[in-house]
C-alpha cells in the first residue's frame, strides 16, 4: 500500500501547476483507499508475489482503481455541488467546479496511461467497462433523483453501477495480474460486487443516521439533493397518507424548510427503514463472504471476510 | 465515415435512455466531425485497404477520436458556461450541467472500450496521452483566464494541449494501423500537430470577427470569459497606454459593460490582431502541409493540403 500510494502521488504530478495542487489536497484528504486495498488483497489472495522478481503488476493497477474512483468522485461533488469530502472542504469548494471537473478527466486519463503502461488488455477492458458503468449508474441516479416511484430494483442498479462496479472490477484485475482460473477471478469478482452493494447501502443508511464528524459527511446530504435511497423508498413505501405528502414534497416537489430533516430522521427511524437497509447491507455482505469460499482458508481469507461484515458494523 | 458515422451512434447506446438523448442532442448538431476524418485519411494515405478484407480498424478508432472530442466539448461547455454548440442550444442548455459532466465520462470511458476492442496498445498509448495532454491543456487554460501577463509561449501551449494534441493523435493513429514505418507516422503527426495550432488560431481569431450564424457560436464569448488569446494578447501588446487600462479592466478585472465588447472588437481591429493571428495560424497551416512531403504526390495528398489552407481561409 505505501508503494501504491508512492505511484499515486507521483503518476498525480504534471507540469500544470494546479493539477498536483489539487492532487495534493485529495491526497491530505485521505480517504480509506478501500478499492486499491482490494486489487491488492485480491492479487495476493491469488498467490501473486509482488515481488520485484515475481512482479508488482498489481501496485500500479490498484493505483489506476484510485484514479478511476478520485476522477468519479471529484466530478460527482461537482454534479451533487457537495462542501464536504470525508470531513474536509471538498474540491470543488476549495478550487471550483472547473477544476474539479478538468482534473477529474486528467485523472481519468492518467489512470489509462497507466493501464496501457502494464499492458494487460484484459485489465483495460476490465477497468474501461467499469469505467462506462460507472457513468451510466451515475446517470441513472441522476435520472431517479426526486423520483419517489422509482423501484427497489432501479435503486439497487443504480448502486450496482456507482459504486459495485468498481468494487468488482478492482477485485477482478487482482485475479488478472496473478493469471488464476476463472473460477478464482469470478469469485473475486462476486466477493467485490456484494461487497460494493453492502458497502453503498450502509452509505445510503448512514447519511440518515450517522454523526456528522464521524462520518465525514454532511447528515441529510441525500436528502437535500432528493436522492432516491433505500432508506427513503422504505419509509415511503411503509408510511401512512400524510407521511406519503410529506415525502412527495420533500423529494419529489423538493419543497423543503429547515425542520423538514428531522421529520425525516423521524420517519425513517419510525418505520424501520434504517435497519432494513442495514438487514440488505448485510445479506450482501454475507454473500460476499460465501464468495471466497473457493478458495482455502487463509488469515487473508478472513480478512477480506471481515472486510465485509466490517462495513455493515459501521452502519450499526 | 459513413460507417464511422454508424459506428458512433451504435456505440452511444446505452440502456440508460437519458444517454442516447444526450447522444443524438449531439449528433443532430452535427460538427464538420474534422479529427475522425483525419483518422480515415491518415490510414487511407498510409495505404490501409479499409475494406472487411483487408482491415477495418481505421473506422471505430476514428469513432474513439470524435468520442474523446465530443466528451472535451461537453466539459468545456460545462466549464465555460456556454449556451450555444455549433449553433444550436449547448448540451449543458438544454440537459443541463450535471447529464454533460456524466456523459461526458461515459463517451470517454466508451471510447476506451473500443480502444480496447481494437486491441494495439499502442494506439491505446496514443489516445490516453492525448487525452492526458487535453486536460492538462484545459487545466492550463483556466490557470491563464484573465491573466493579461500570459506570454504567447505560453497561450501556444494551450492551445497545443486543448486542440493539437488530439488532431496529432487523430492522424498517428491512422499511420499505425497501416503499420507504415515511424518516418511516415510521425509526419502525420507533425500534420496533425500543425493542422490543430492553425485551427485553433483561427477558432481564436473569428471569435472577434466572425458573424455568430456564420460561426456558430456566440461572437465575444472568449471576450466576456475572459479568455486570453492571440488576438487579445496581440491588441494588448501594441495598445497604448489607455487602451491597455481598458484591457486590464474587461480582461484581468472582468468588469464588463455592454459597450465594452464593441470596444474590444475596434482595439482589435486597428492594432491588426485579427490579422496578425492568422498569419501565425498561416505559418502553422503551411509546415502541416510541408510535412506530408514524405508522401507520393497524390490526390489525398493535396487534399490534405488544402484542408490546412481551407482551415485558414475561412479566418480570412
Amino acid at each position: 500500500m505505501r508503494r501504491c500510494n508512492q505511484c499515486i502521488v507521483e503518476r498525480m504530478d504534471s507540469p500544470v501547476p494546479l493539477i498536483p495542487q489539487l492532487a495534493a489536497h485529495l491526497v491530505a484528504a485521505g480517504g480509506k483507499r478501500l478499492r486499491p486495498l482490494l486489487t491488492l488483497a485480491a492479487a495476493k489472495l491469488c498467490g501473486y508475489p509482488g515481488t520485484a522478481e515475481g512482479g508488482t503488476r498489481h501496485v500500479a493497477l490498484a493505483a489506476c482503481v484510485e484514479f478511476i474512483h478520485t476522477a468519479t468522485l471529484l466530478h460527482d461533488d461537482v454534479v451533487d455541488e457537495s462542501q464536504l469530502r470525508r470531513g474536509l472542504a471538498s474540491a470543488n469548494a476549495v478550487f471550483g467546479n472547473k477544476a474539479s471537473v478538468l482534473v477529474g478527466d486528467f485523472l481519468f486519463a492518467r489512470a489509462f496511461q497507466l493501464m496501457t503502461a502494464d499492458g494487460s488488455l484484459r485489465v483495460l477492458e476490465i477497468l474501461s467497462r467499469a469505467s462506462a458503468t460507472i457513468a451510466e449508474g451515475e446517470v441513472l441516479q441522476m435520472a431517479t433523483q426526486n423520483d419517489l416511484g422509482t423501484s427497489v430494483e432501479r435503486y439497487l442498479e443504480v448502486i450496482h453501477g456507482k459504486t459495485a462496479a468498481l468494487f468488482e472490477a478492482a477485485c477482478r484485475v487482482g485475479a488478472v495480474v496473478a493469471e488464476r482460473p476463472q473460477l478464482e477471478e469470478d469469485a473475486l469478482a462476486a466477493y467485490g460486487t456484494n461487497l460494493g452493494m453492502a458497502f453503498q447501502l450502509v452509505d445510503d443508511a448512514l447519511d440518515y443516521a450517522a454523526d456528522q464528524a464521524e462520518l465525514g459527511k454532511t447528515v441529510g446530504d441525500d436528502f437535500r439533493e432528493g436522492k432516491i435511497t433505500l432508506p427513503v423508498l422504505t419509509a415511503y413505501a411503509a408510511g401512512k397518507e400524510e407521511e406519503r405528502l410529506f415525502w412527495r414534497r420533500v423529494i419529489e416537489e423538493n419543497r423543503q424548510d429547515e425542520n423538514d430533516l428531522e421529520q425525516a430522521l423521524d420517519l425513517i427511524g419510525s418505520t424501520g427503514a434504517i435497519a432494513a437497509t442495514l438487514d440488505q447491507a448485510s445479506a450482501y455482505a454475507d454473500r460476499a463472504a460465501r464468495a471466497l469460499a473457493v478458495f482455502p482458508d487463509s488469515p487473508l481469507r478472513r480478512l477480506l471476510a471481515d472486510v465485509a461484515s466490517y462495513t455493515v458494523s459501521r452502519g450499526r
